[in-house]
């Protein structure tokens, strides 16, 4: 497909950015801000660089209203780095003085790869898990261990479309939260966690920059042997310019940050970003062969997963072929109306929406009416 | 200061892009080959994006004339996420059998961080080191010992401007070299070694990537306990796409192997930076009061560090103010004519003129012109 006009792009990350920040981004990329360069070619320890990573600092502290006893920290890696600096730095911080377990909540592909991936240091207990009906479903979370040096969950659920709407009772253990698919779409009590952290790619910025927000109690008990570029202090010691950020990006998150500003702050974001959730659900509830499988109390504002009712049980073979050869007409289609990268993830299939705060209400509108008269064609 | 234009600038990274480059990335961010997204909003798994990252790869093995029995990684992470995934991954590949030691040549900060941060997994050894003379010079190499897993040098010396034009014999083992400071600036013979990389932010394109090639034979002995991210078979296994990479970092630099290409690739490259260096090396040389501090034969092409002839030896207070004074007039009215980023490294001081790919002949015919001109003028 070729297109003269920007898509509606539905992609699970990275996913769309707004048009103005891209527009702006593009149009001092010779010469930012009369430097004379270009943000890319900015060294980081320059007085054209600085202001721009403090300013987007100052922005999300503003934005997410992050307590003064916590860091706001710009790393690289994306969330699966995280999955390995969560154990290593605050494995040894449990009540009782010994680094020995953590409990981690399954609710889905990426916090059980974080579990998977935090057993290699430490004794990870799944205090729950949906999989027994394919992780439509938040389970209920039991209280932490006492040996527990930390409590994860995964906040908003990419893949499967679930979302966290009361937090476990942690009675005092630090809360870890993965929420990289749902920062800074709606409202979030940072305070009620020990840390937090995000690849901007979903809903900040480009891919390549990590944001993590991290009490600044729970720094600098990583063990010797952990990398210098994996542990938080590291980073915290040195306001994420210990070696060379990826400048870049935090510039276009910056952008970002100035644009949810302009649009209402967090609040702002979840107003539009509930508007558009409702008008999507309300579609797909009411579709003839179509349903969204999630949990109502438990939906995700961000990520819309739906399949096709008549295939959603034990087929044989040659029901699997026509679903198969419906949703693959679906995304044809919509791609021809300029609504793209609707297919579910690889691991789930079916269909799936992500509708991230740089999607505008129009684009679920179109997609709407879209998945309307495709449901009547059928 | 407030520039129309561009600049000539020498930072040391991140540092000059082709403006060609800059250009064409600028005239297709909300549109790129008419996908109707931005790279930066491209999901690294679509139709759209693969191309590219495969694309990149591909010149970089035709540009480096990389043998098939090398892969090529694209990371996150930079040069010090690599100091301690070569020890992670290649530890256990002594000779001996026994994972036990390896050797570094101590040639500056960054060949002496990479020592440090590896003697957490390893007894290290520095075989040789130039610190006697602030390492102005490449010192000779000794033979590997019989229990090294590898030998490892940084091939040129950003902060110090020294380069290795002879490498070191390692007797069959593997020979590991950060070469982020000069990655394509001329020829270079890949079979003769296990390992090199490079972060991207000073010859390739914007900071948030780093170039691994590493010989197929050593990935995979990497112990249970590394990080999944810092495992170099999670990535050889994945083909980069283990995780979201940074996208639009990866797809600037296939814009400039595309410049390379076209400007005759490293011999190109090779034939430019050498002619730019010999002008001012040259002009440096003549000077009456600057002199460049390393040993000829040892110089690097890249980055050439300069400093102030009366006042390189033990000063009085006030000879030393006086030498501050001159820097930063140097520096003050280099900016004024356009030339920026000329300070020497903050553990060097002095002045330094990082010369990479991307800055044009013209910038150090000017540079030199400036030099002569403030010469004359002390």
């Amino acid at each position: 497909m070729n297109y003269n006009n920007r898509v509606y792009n539905f992609s699970a990350g990275p996913s769309m950015l707004p048009l103005e920040v891209l527009e702006r981004a593009g149009s001092e990329i010779t010469n930012a801000n009369g430097s004379g360069q270009s943000i890319m070619e900015m060294s980081h320890r320059s007085a054209d660089f600085k202001p721009i990573i403090v300013e987007a600092e100052r922005r999300i502290r503003a934005l997410m209203q992050v307590p003064n006893n916590y860091r706001i920290l710009f790393l690289q890696g994306g969330g699966w780095t995280q999955f390995s600096m969560v154990p290593l730095n605050l494995g040894g911080l449990s009540k009782s003085g010994m680094a020995e377990t953590a409990t981690y909540i399954d609710t889905g592909v990426w916090a059980s790869k974080a579990a998977e991936e935090a057993s290699k240091y430490l004794d990870i207990q799944i205090g729950a898990s949906s999989k027994d009906k394919n992780y439509t479903y938040i389970p209920s979370a039991p209280p932490p261990q006492e040996t527990d040096a930390y409590y994860y969950i995964c906040l908003n659920n990419t893949i499967v479309g679930t979302k966290w709407n009361n937090l476990p009772k942690t009675e005092g253990v630090p809360l870890v939260a993965d929420i990289s698919s749902c920062i800074l779409s709606e409202t979030l009590d940072i305070s009620k966690f020990g840390l937090v952290f995000a690849g901007a790619q979903k809903n900040l910025g480009p891919a390549g920059c990590t944001i993590v927000i991290i009490r600044e109690d729970l720094i600098g008990a990583a063990p010797h042997i952990t990398p210098a570029m994996l542990n938080y202090k590291t980073h915290a010691d040195e306001c994420s310019l210990f070696n060379t950020p990826p400048v870049w990006s935090i510039y276009v998150i910056n952008l970002v940050l100035e644009w949810i500003e302009k649009n209402g702050g967090a609040e702002g974001m979840k107003k539009r970003n509930a508007q558009k959730a409702a008008l999507l659900y309300a579609c797909l509830d009411s579709a003839k062969n179509f349903y969204a499988p999630v949990l109502k109390a438990d939906r995700s504002l961000m990520n819309v997963p739906f399949l096709l009712k008549d295939f959603d049980q034990k087929q044989d073979e040659k029901q699997e072929k026509q679903k198969i050869e419906i949703e693959k007409k679906f995304l044809q289609e919509a791609a021809r109306e300029g609504l793209v990268n609707l297919a579910g993830h690889r691991l789930v299939g079916g269909l799936r929406a992500s509708i991230y705060n740089a999607m505008p209400l129009e684009g679920v509108q179109k997609l709407c009416s879209f998945i309307e008269k495709f449901d009547k064609s059928l």
